[in-house]
């Protein structure tokens, strides 16, 4: 299918090309333009606005926070103005609820659709169209999509047809993963202060217990302290949880596991760790328990 | 190999069923005798106290708290006066670690081997000799005890010959799976104030990104709600999660999750939740982010 | 001397009044007209808007949260564009650290002066011209203001040339009172469910040791379970301590006790205390503990 | 009247001295015998033993924690055996509710009466004759012991007639005292990390808001980092909110504010600040927030 892509950073860029290698004929956009001209020489045709990456009358979109989902959306020549009636805007970025919803009822206001399709993966998975993509939006929308919801992914999840409860979806994964890496990180440091070795604690409750591929993964990562270079950044984690922490609000449902975690993220980064894998909260539980490291 | 058995409960009979059915020769004591019996008509001696447990020099523990191991072990014709020396202590509780290490200095003192033994498993696990296994004592005594300590589990890990390390070992991995069960609680509380239905998003977690059983398997009972009958009673969990926080105090390590998770226990049992399975330490969030249930 | 005053809510209004007892001459704005008629009344003028309020060159603003202030300063007919070169905007609103930064930057470009001037203490010491007032800003512009600033309080604090500061000082402050609101309503359940009576404990800790009338005074309203009516309601509390909290993230200092009595706030909005007062958190603390009120 | 005293350290010295002064007649015991024969020059008559410190049917004792006093009630030798029927043990120990509970019972089924009369007050309050003194036994003992319990302080508060309750008591006030040392820290952190002087801060809120002698001493202490020589050390701070939470746990009332106490003191304790003032706490937050003191 034929379909605009803007945002062209760490996640996007893969997603992109993954489209291309699936056959899609893409129009994409990028703020800083080097990085779309490579993926034109992949085979895409470079746009030269956001707007003209709206052409075609589908867009995904793949930023890095609220603030510019937020612009790209609502500012001058933005996608609200540029999108045809009927077309549609595809959200791969994980953003706020509230801005989730207020996006959803602005593209209804304009005539237009919109799927929140937020993924689960690092830019390896990315790279390998091994994504999750947890899709929500009007089922129409969704059916005519879902050539390029799949291209990306080895799964596509499709919600229903409220955008931003694939938002909430996506959040809710995150603060399991955020809570297992501060749960690896306490039980290290009372292990290490304990003398025993976290390695071979690890080895057992992930090897045979969890048998969870991703604790053995960040498992390693933290009993190594090998938080450079940095997969996702601490910084962008507190990110993650703060939104968790806003969706919780909004639900009203208290999410104390989210409130300490903020608090470990901010500690890491008051402590210069915010450029650091968001692994290294395990060291944040370390410095509190007295270690150096 | 010829030993004693002390505790014949939800978890301990079992496993001194596989020690039979391996071929080992048993001395079984129980407090309420009548579970000894069935024991001996399976093949076992009735002991007719835990004395008479300790004949052959290797003796079995397996009780509830540290109220009945210190007992059992420091009272009137307790093992540590009935054991001969050289003998050996193997104790599969969950207990402190503060009274493993007092409990090993006490066996050391009378020339005799204490071998911390804790597993991992519900009581259907311990049936099919699932069990996995965390031992730590002299290496002599391991080795010695081999035998037994490879047929009630399907993994036996050797820690070093610090027997409070396996017991420090064990307690971090209940540690754990708290931490999961109240992540996986937060998480479903806030989803189905938004909307979200949480079975499909533990499938999605739990199948393709977790890819654990572990997360599968208590996400379903809390996704269902299904809280009877307890694998694992709420109140139980709290003793663990109390004996954490005291190894935690001991290692002079906080663990701020585990502190968290104890006040959600607790609040459970005010509420009258402590015969139910530990997992509904979910349920506890779900109230405070008032669901009803 | 002459000055408009904007706001004319629970704390406005008497703080309005104040002014005029004191001599001052004003404009009066209020959203509501009614409202500012009662101080027409009462000797003010009436401005038929945000714009005539900046009359005579200095303008006092008191709002109910970040979104009135903000749309009150940079809209259409703000008071950005509405005061003149050299003149001073006082804002008396208790309002996030960083949009009291971007209030100042733009009063700075604009040539204007920008007072942050947030008040302690509830409408009854506002109508008794008993506020604490914490003031910062440029010193010539406070010096200009300093008898509007003491006409509605007992005591001025002047903290230095750089607004956000008060405002972060009048987030501590709120987060201290909170503070304590939680941990009476903490000890208070404990005493309760020991069959202890809380007022005698109240009476001996606040009369004998704190020997603080704020003690004494939240401690009685929570003692006797008198959440209503609100003097200040829980979810403007939970709107202040999101506030303190976005201050902590801003510094990044981590602020555990804040987002614990988030949650907790958070708690008594869903379980449908939004509209008691504040100190009901106290309430949450006995529903946690199995207490029915 | 007559009494024995045994304990005479930091507290329980002064208060001997005191219950001299007020010309009571005093049988003095301490492990340490020196500290006893400095108050036999005062004019104390010096016991030879724990039993000796029974013979006048009434004995008061302040000893360090619970193992203190269980020995000293229950071992051999101990007040349990010493003490006449009819005889009296005063204990002003800040021990666990269990403990109180426990030597209840046991002094009840000797036909001896039990009171706990925990003391609020620092060393300096206690040479002052300025404790305040909470008091719980049998109505009948208390009156009889009147004049010794008066002697020690300034008030003397009588609860009832449950003497674990008065244990309850002190421990929900020290609780009180760590939540507003934690708080200030807490806040503290913040105003310096935005450059705020805590010093103006305190000020204005322990001054004119709070007006709390206590939030102004404990915030001198803070606001100046004087914490030693240690008033009251933060690894008896430790063992106070230790004793407050496992009396939460008997009660079944989470007290979360406590739990994240424990937490910081117990991290403070793993960065060497066990012997510092417990108000130290606030130490640790400002560590946590990157500041390096």
């Amino acid at each position: 299918m034929e379909l605009g892509f803007i945002g062209l950073g760490g996640m996007g860029e893969p997603m992109a090309r993954n489209l291309l290698k699936a056959g899609h004929s893409l129009r994409v956009y990028n703020r800083t333009r080097a990085r779309a001209e490579a993926l034109a020489s992949a085979g895409a045709t470079l746009a030269e606005s956001p707007a003209a990456a709206c052409f075609s009358g589908t867009v995904a979109t793949m930023l890095a926070d609220d603030a510019a989902v937020e612009g790209l959306v609502f500012g001058d020549g933005g996608i609200l103005n540029s999108l045809s009636r009927g077309g549609v805007h595809i959200s791969h970025s994980t953003i706020s609820v509230s801005l989730s919803r207020r996006i959803a009822e602005a593209h209804q206001q304009h005539g237009q659709f919109f799927i929140a399709a937020p993924v689960f993966g690092r830019p390896e998975a990315a790279q390998a169209a091994r994504l999750v993509v947890i899709a929500a939006g009007a089922a129409e929308a969704i059916e005519r999509c879902r050539p390029a919801l799949e291209a990306i992914g080895r799964k596509l999840v499709v919600l229903g047809s409220d955008p931003p409860a694939a938002n909430t979806f996506k959040l809710a994964g995150n603060f399991l993963i955020a809570s297992m890496l501060e749960s690896l990180g306490e039980s290290f440091a009372l292990l290490r202060k304990s003398g025993v070795d976290p390695a071979t604690f690890l080895e057992v409750m992930a090897g045979t217990f969890f048998q969870s591929p991703i604790y053995e993964n960040y498992g390693k990562i933290i009993a190594g302290q090998r938080y450079e270079p940095a997969g996702f950044k601490l910084r962008l984690g507190l990110k993650d949880v703060r939104l968790v922490l806003a969706a919780a609000e909004d639900a009203s449902a208290p999410m104390p596991i989210a409130s300490l975690i903020r608090d470990n993220l901010l500690s890491g980064i008051a402590q210069g760790m915010g450029d650091l894998d968001w692994s290294a909260v395990a060291r944040v539980a370390a410095l509190k328990s007295g270690l150096k490291s």
